[in-house]
Order: structure tokens, then C-alpha cells, then sequence
């Protein structure tokens, strides 16, 4: 039976986020990553979306080890979580910027070297349990990503990490290609590559082509430069210190996990900032705005951070004058383009030049592309490929471009999250189906609010809510005094007088002729009586709340 | 005092939809286009958006004239609700197309010949009041659209309605630069131009592109083909159902509004349906699947449209089987874009090929792209340019094409609705500001949802609420009774019931210890109170209403 490997999707199939990855041999268990995910639309008042490792629950004693490919959110981010929920003692591995983000992440969440944590990095070789693990650089939106080559008792395991192929990297080292060949030339089983570009024809250009870029608007804005982006993209940050140093412009941070970061990234150096070349935000309004660039977190659009202050006009120390030219240097994350779309509206409403992608080429992707993948695959030649990272949709354009280049549709195993996948000597199959959903962090709870009360809030988003208080008496069957409804979200109450005293009058009715006798069911004949009522006097369908005081 | 145009915006300045200007010379007002707009994401519960006409609630009897520029529902869409709203009786002016498809808006709208109808055509020439108004066809995704030239004693507009550039239509002619040019030679003194495209470089594919993608895909689709469009966009209909009788499958129709457009194109004779082409979607099943095409509406996700019904199991006659080919002939309207993503995905998990852009070139634009608004531009040599149809960030890119090309910063005017602009011997200025904002419709309601009911459902949505009854004495000012808690979407119930019990400890307490008396005195003391200790607990913010009976 050891003999076997399982490996175990919990995240990152099927979604953009919360990535995470079970290898199993036997009893020994290996972790990679363990991310979080931004809750999509409709999960109404979620903060953070982990993913559901129930599964690990009755077996925190199995786990060999954690292996980390890089410092994104989407990776680490649930680690805090993980090791507090399941008491995991087990050796967090990981590259030396991994480490130090990590450091920082336990500290915040209260917990004090809960893990042992070792450093690794690049060519290095290491051993867990039945899993011989060898870590591979490749090249991100982040200095410190790796691959990792699983070596296991059944066959080896690419597990590619979000990657991209990048010759003129900003930080690192240009791809190994060589040393990816000759892990195809010992065979491996099978590949698990970054399905986030698969649509994307083409070849996704490289960090540095953003130099000359940047180079050019700074030449050429005539006061402030405000540039947005990802906290964690710190070759993004560094090419916006270089340019900024050569124009003279000093560099100010605003947001705090850009400030963190810049200051993490900083104290291992993997950011070269050259003396005097940042300045306090709150020194900025001293210097003549030419000689400035503030960069900040927000370029999501995400309402509580800074960006999102600055363009509606709520941030304390900056305030959009006319002159400024603000760059947003990313991408919408699906689902957030709206949102990213209202703050360049507002951006240029006061007055800002506004540039970001297409109308300026501001941006680069850190995933690889179609030719790129191609490339991996044709190089990796594994066995199976199992697409990750992504949307179904994105796994599904991977497969096809995985069918493109040769390998059988057979050997391409297209699942989602909670899909066990087996191989043995016999070759692969798909095994069984466990939990593979979302654990939702809602304020300080974590895991507290379900599908049950997201389908309340959809209901109360949509349309409110109409209580009803019926001081009831069961003895004798009869009110003993007034119904009193109070409405929230479903008309304006002021205007709504008639509506609300003719339903009134229809709960006394209604008490007055039904037959019902207990408590759940005068709530379901006044719920029906009022629900009718009000859709057919609105067209609108609010929860009704029956409250029979007693 | 005639001797002024005033100019405006009531919806599209600022925003994708609602289209509606008004052209006022002395007391004639002149209306073109009245159109509705898809609820933005944060206007929860809302059906639909109208703009907001109050500055013509007084001035009915000033409307000269309705035109329409094309059938589209953000152009046409709210005109019932205006004429019903404003008891217009002005004529309405619109090509065939237009005037058949709000013959069918009227009726099911339950208005009978409120208004004559004037049809009118490519070239025609009428006169309403100061207004003397020219027809021009132009290329857009729906047949008989129009731009219109309109002289006043001021000087000519060009309004161009929505428009692109198309050598090769599938309905209608190719554009007629020198008429564009000779207006120019003429004088046009300002400019309105569709912006909705002014991001994005190049220029628009010509509709007759997709002629040869249809076409292998259709000769290459094992089983039936599924093909999701805007049920206005008939040249699309019509490619579809060519390409489809070229390949010896029959057509069915899915989805109200497309039966109903097809209909009424058929009946006009914009749609050429070949005999026997079409056949009932009951009858499909009788049919072997590759002699099969389904056309649909739901293209944009629309989770009640046909497609996003079959894509979660919900549609009666069309179930996903294996071998079928899903084409997504259209591009997600801002803010769709993950409700699409989510359908795709379904369709997907279903066991369906899908084809969407960018992933297959099966949809073009409607829309001129920045070389083709050069073009115009430069065509026309308007002495002053509005830029129309988009959001602030379109409006803003177009004004930077116009400025591009030579039109002087101070003649490019960059408002959004509701902003007036006054033309005189003098030239331009910036006059009044009226609303120019949103008209809500929600279910059967319009206008009685604001801004204060959305509010109470943002909250709603994102913490749900905790209701408190609590009978009081105000004469010996102590409870009756015990307080009663009830909570929906806060947390789930059952696993809540400490947390509710201290609650209900806690509204007793500060019952006794408070010094307020009146009601609202009681109320805001639960209200500080519970706030407080559900946040200290919880980390969220529900909405706490309390109802103190007497």
C-alpha cells in the first residue's frame, strides 16, 4: 500500500486563490502551500476565504512536513490558520523571503515559532518522510519562487508553483531550462503546472520590459506620480525605486502591507533602495510634487485601501491635486474589474491623469502564457498532467494545450478541488471525492457562517426583511394586543404607511381565520399571508420574521 | 434668448447604459433616446435603471419631438416609463426596426398608440420646431441604426448614437464618408460621439468576420451547437442561421426576448430565414444532435436567461450532453464578468466544449475603436467635441483622441449627466448642474427605492440583523417580559445561542441602568449597547433593531 501516491487538491482547482496540495504515501502526508482567497461577489460579508482541509483533521500527526513555493497570499496566507486550527508541529520549509513574510504573518496572528522553519533554497535536496523534495527557482511576480520536484516511491511529481518564463528577470535568475529537460529525460510522472495564463496566447513579457515604461511618464509628468500596486510585487516596487532615484524623485510608501513588505523585503535585501531615496508620506507635501512618487497598495480597488481612499477623497495625508498622474500597475483580479473601473472614474474625476492597462502598458503578468506552458510541457514531457491554478475554464484551455502537444487526453486528468487522484503501479485513477469547499473568515470568526446564513443575506440584500411582533395568547387562541411590523431594506418606511397598515390588518385577519394552533405554524400562515400580500402589491419577495410572543 | 442650444446629458455620460440627451432651443426641447441600464453591483435588488427626467416634469408640453437612434434597449428601452411618467404625446421618431420593436414595448407595457410614430429613413430630412433633423445610417450590431445631424439656429450637432465602421455589414451599407465629410465642409459646431471603445487601439472587426469562424466550428461540432448572443444583435442571428442552413442544421430559438426579436425581424423582413430553417426548441430532441443549432439569450450570465439555466440544470427542454459545442458570441458588459466566468465553468463541469473570446474569435464589437473615432474626427472637424457613451474613463480616452487630432483641449468638453452645456454667438460654456442621476426599478415599483433603503441593505447583506422586542412600561418604566432576540444572516442560529443569551442579559442590564426614557432614548441605548458586544464578539457590525412595546 505504500506503494500508492494520492495526491489531494483542496485548493486552487476550480479558483483563482486559497491554493493548497496533499501529496500522500502511505501515512506520511506532505503540505504545499496553503493559501487564502478575496471571497467572490456573493459571499455577502465574508473578509477571507480559506480552504476546508477537514480532511487533515483526524491526521495532524501525519504530516511530514510544509512546503511553501512563494510569499503570495494565495500560498501562505493560511498558514496562521492551518497550524492554530490543527496544532500542526510539523517543519515549515520554504525560500529565505518565504520565511521572512511568514515571520512576520505568525507574529501578527499571536503565534510564537510554532514550527520549526527551514530555509531553503534554490538546487537544494531535501528528505520527508517518504518524499525526496528538490527545489527548483523559477520565475514569479516575486523574488524566492520555486518549483518543487517530488520524488516519491511510485514516481516524481513537477509541482510548478505560479511561474512564468522570464529571460530578463528583475530579480533572480533567468529560467534553468537544462535543468528542467533533464528532469523530463529521468521521467516524470506527473506535471501539476499554473493554469492562470492558459487563455492567453503568446508569451507574456518580461518585468523588465516595464523600464523604459515607467521611464518615459516620469520624464513626462508634470507633478506627483502615484503608483498602485500589489504589496508582494516587490520586483514592481524596485523597478519603480530605481526609475524614481534616476528621475530625482524620492519615493514615498503609502498602505500598510506595502510598508510592511517594503520594510521585510528590505531587511533580507531583496530590495536595493539607495540611501535618501524614500521619504516619510508625511513629509511628501514639503517637497515639490516633481520630485515625488508615492506607491500604494489598492490597485484592486479594494475599498479599504489606500488608492480606494485617495480617489474618494478619505485618506488622511493624500489628496489628488491637479498635476498628478496615477498608475495603476496591475490587472483586475476576476470579479473586481467593476470595482478597479469606479476608482479610475473617481481618480479622474479629481483631476488625475489615470493610466493602466490597455491605455498604458504598465503591467506584466507573473504567469506564464500559452507558448510559455507549451514550452514547459514539451520540455517536462511528463506522463500525466494535471492542470492547477485556475477556473475550470483555465484548467480545461491548459488540457487543451496539453492535448496540442502531445499528450493523450487520457493521461490529462482535468478535476477540481476534493478529487483525489491515485497513482500506482497500474498508472493513474481517480479516486474518491471528500471536502473541497470554502471556509469563510467573517470578522473575528472563522468558519462560523455557512451557506444557511449567506442565503438569509442574499434574500435581505435583495429585498430586506418586514418582522412581525404577534403578542399572542395560546390559551384562548387570540392576540392580546396589536401586531406590530417594523421594515428594513425593502421600501422606504416613511412613504410606506398604507402598505404597512393594510398589512397589519391582513395578520389579524389571517390569525383570525386560520386553524394552525402551535407557534410554527401561525409563523408559517402569517409568513405565507404576508409574502403573498407584498409581492403582490411590490412584485418584490422580502423575509418576512413572525415573532409570537407568548 | 433662441438664439442658444442648450445641451443635456441625462444618462451615458459617465456610465455604460440609460442613454438619453435633450437638445432645448428656447422652450423646444428635442429628446433622442430614453434607455434603461443593468443594475450596477452595488444597487442591490434593483431590476433596472432609468434616467432621471425630472428636470422635464414640468416642460411635457416643450417636447417637440422622440427620436430614437437605434433599437437597443439602453436607447429605446425607457421610453414607456417616460411616456407613462410624463403623459408625453409627442411624436416619435425612429427607422422601421426601432419603430417595430417599441410597437411590442408599448403594448407589453399596456400603452395603445400613446404617441404617433413617425418611420423614417437613411437620408431623410424632418423639421420639429427649431430643429431640423438629418438620418444617417451607420454601422452598429443591430440593423437600421442611425446617427442624426441636427441644425438649429445655432449650429449643427452631429449626435452619432452608437456606431462603428463596417466595409463589409452583414445588414445595411458600408459607412458614407463623403456625406460625413461634406457636413464637415459645412460646419458641424459640435461634435457628440459614441465612446464606449476609445480604449482600445486598432479598429473594430468587421461583423462578416465571423462568417469563416462560424463556419469551422460548425462544420467541426460532433453534436448540436449552442450559441448565446444578444437577442438584439439580429446580423449575428442572421450569420448564425446562414451558417447553420450551409451546414444542414436546423435552428431553434431559447429564450423570451429572442423568440420575440426574431419575430419581429422576421416580420419586417431583417431577418432571412430560409423555409424550413427554423423549428420549435420541442422538437430538437427529435433531431440527431449535429443536424442541430440552438440560439439564446444569456450570454452575459444573466442567472434568469436561458443560458445561465441551462449552464446550472435549471431549463426545461435543454439538458448539456456530452458533445455539445457552447459558443459565447459576446464580450461580458463591465461587472459581468465573473457571473459569466461562473457559467462558462458550469457549462464546462456539464461536459460541454465552450468557445468564448478571447479563448475563439466568435464575437466582433459593435463599437468604433481609436482608429476608427480618429477617422470620424477627422472627417467632421467639429469646432467642439463631447465625448458620449461611456464611463468617465472612455469619455477621458476619447477626449484624448480628439485632442490627437487637433481638436484645441478648451473646445473638448468631458462632462458627465446632468452637467448642461450652453452654445451661443459666444461659443461654449458650462452651464447649470440638474439631477442627472438613477431612477430605480424594482419589481413593479419605480423610483420608491433610494439611496436610504439600498444603505439598509448593504448592511443587511454583508451582517444581517438582530431584532430585540422588548416590552416596556414606560409608566413604571420596567419590562414587562423578557426581552426576545431574533437574527437572520448574522450567525447561524443554532450554534449561537450563548452568544444570544448574554445579548438578552445585556439588553435587560442596560435597561435598568439606562436614564433615558422616551422610546428613541431606549432604542439608541439597545442599539449602542448590543452594537458594541456583538462587534467585541463577532468582529462584524449587524444591524440592530430594536421594538419596544408598550
Amino acid at each position: 500500500m505504500t506503494n500508492s501516491l494520492r495526491i489531494i487538491p483542496l485548493g486552487g482547482l476550480g479558483e483563482i486563490g486559497k491554493n493548497m496540495t496533499l501529496y500522500e504515501v502511505g501515512r506520511h502526508i506532505l503540505v504545499v502551500d496553503a493559501g487564502t482567497m478575496f471571497p467572490a461577489n456573493d459571499m455577502l460579508g465574508i473578509d477571507l476565504v480559506l480552504p476546508d482541509w477537514g480532511y487533515l483533521r483526524d491526521k495532524a500527526d501525519r504530516v511530514v512536513a510544509i512546503v511553501i513555493t512563494h510569499g503570495h497570499e494565495d500560498h501562505l496566507g493560511a498558514i496562521p490558520y492551518l497550524l492554530k486550527d490543527l496544532n500542526l508541529k510539523a517543519p515549515i520549509y520554504g525560500t529565505r523571503l518565504v520565511q521572512g513574510l511568514l515571520d512576520k504573518k505568525l507574529k501578527d496572528a499571536g503565534l510564537h515559532k510554532p514550527c520549526p522553519q527551514v530555509e531553503v533554497e534554490d538546487g537544494e535536496r531535501f528528505v520527508v518522510g517518504p518524499f525526496d523534495v528538490e527545489v527548483i527557482a523559477i520565475n514569479h511576480s516575486i523574488p524566492d519562487g520555486v518549483a518543487l520536484a517530488i520524488r516519491t516511491p511510485v514516481g516524481t511529481v513537477l509541482h510548478t508553483g505560479d511561474f512564468k518564463f522570464d529571460y530578463t528577470p528583475v530579480h533572480g535568475s533567468a529560467p534553468d531550462f537544462g535543468r528542467l529537460a533533464a528532469l523530463g529525460r529521468e521521467g516524470v510522472m506527473v506535471l501539476l503546472a499554473d493554469s492562470t495564463g492558459a487563455e492567453r496566447p503568446g508569451w507574456t513579457p518580461s518585468e523588465a520590459t516595464l523600464v523604459p515604461v515607467f521611464d518615459q511618464i516620469f520624464r513626462q509628468a508634470p507633478g506627483r506620480i502615484i503608483v498602485s500596486t500589489f504589496a508582494s510585487l516587490l520586483s514592481r516596487v524596485q523597478q519603480i525605486v530605481d526609475v524614481a532615484h534616476a528621475h530625482k524623485r524620492r519615493v514615498a510608501l503609502a498602505g500598510y502591507s506595502m510598508v510592511e513588505n517594503v520594510k521585510t523585503a528590505q531587511k533580507l535585501g531583496y530590495l536595493n533602495v539607495p540611501r535618501g531615496a524614500l521619504v516619510d508620506l508625511d513629509k511628501v507635501k514639503e517637497l515639490s510634487p516633481d520630485k515625488v512618487v508615492i506607491v500604494t497598495t489598492g490597485a484592486q480597488g479594494q475599498p479599504e485601501a489606500a488608492l480606494a481612499r485617495i480617489a474618494s477623497g478619505r485618506h488622511k495625508e493624500i489628496e489628488i491635486i491637479p498635476g498628478d498622474t496615477v498608475i495603476l500597475s496591475a490587472q483586475p483580479i476576476p470579479g473586481n474589474e467593476k470595482m478597479v473601473s469606479q476608482m479610475i472614474n473617481r481618480l479622474i474625476r479629481r483631476g488625475a491623469e489615470v493610466l493602466y492597462p490597455p491605455v498604458s502598458p504598465v503591467h506584466v503578468s507573473g504567469h506564464a502564457s500559452q507558448e510559455e506552458l507549451k514550452l514547459l510541457l514539451s520540455l517536462v514531457r511528463p506522463e500525466y498532467f494535471v492542470p492547477v491554478h485556475g477556473e475550470l475554464r483555465h484548467l480545461h484551455a491548459h488540457a487543451r494545450l496539453a492535448q496540442a502537444v502531445g499528450i493523450p487526453g487520457e493521461y490529462v486528468l482535468t478535476v477540481e478541488n476534493g478529487t483525489v487522484l491515485e497513482f500506482d503501479e497500474a498508472g493513474a485513477s481517480i479516486g474518491e471525492r471528500i471536502p473541497g469547499g470554502y471556509v469563510f473568515v467573517a470578522g473575528t470568526g472563522v468558519g462560523d457562517v455557512g451557506p444557511s446564513v449567506l442565503r438569509d443575506r442574499e434574500t435581505l440584500a435583495a429585498y430586506g426583511f418586514v418582522a412581525v411582533v404577534v403578542p399572542w395568547d395560546f390559551a384562548q387562541r387570540a392576540l392580546r394586543g396589536q401586531p406590530e411590523i417594523v421594515s428594513r431594506g425593502f421600501v422606504y418606511e416613511k412613504e410606506s404607511g398604507e402598505l404597512m397598515t393594510a398589512a397589519r390588518e391582513l395578520v389579524v385577519q389571517t390569525l383570525q381565520e386560520t386553524s394552525r394552533v402551535s407557534k410554527r405554524g401561525l409563523e408559517e400562515a402569517i409568513r405565507q399571508a404576508l409574502g403573498r400580500y407584498f409581492y403582490d402589491q411590490t412584485g418584490r419577495k422580502p423575509m418576512i420574521v413572525p415573532i409570537i410572543l407568548e
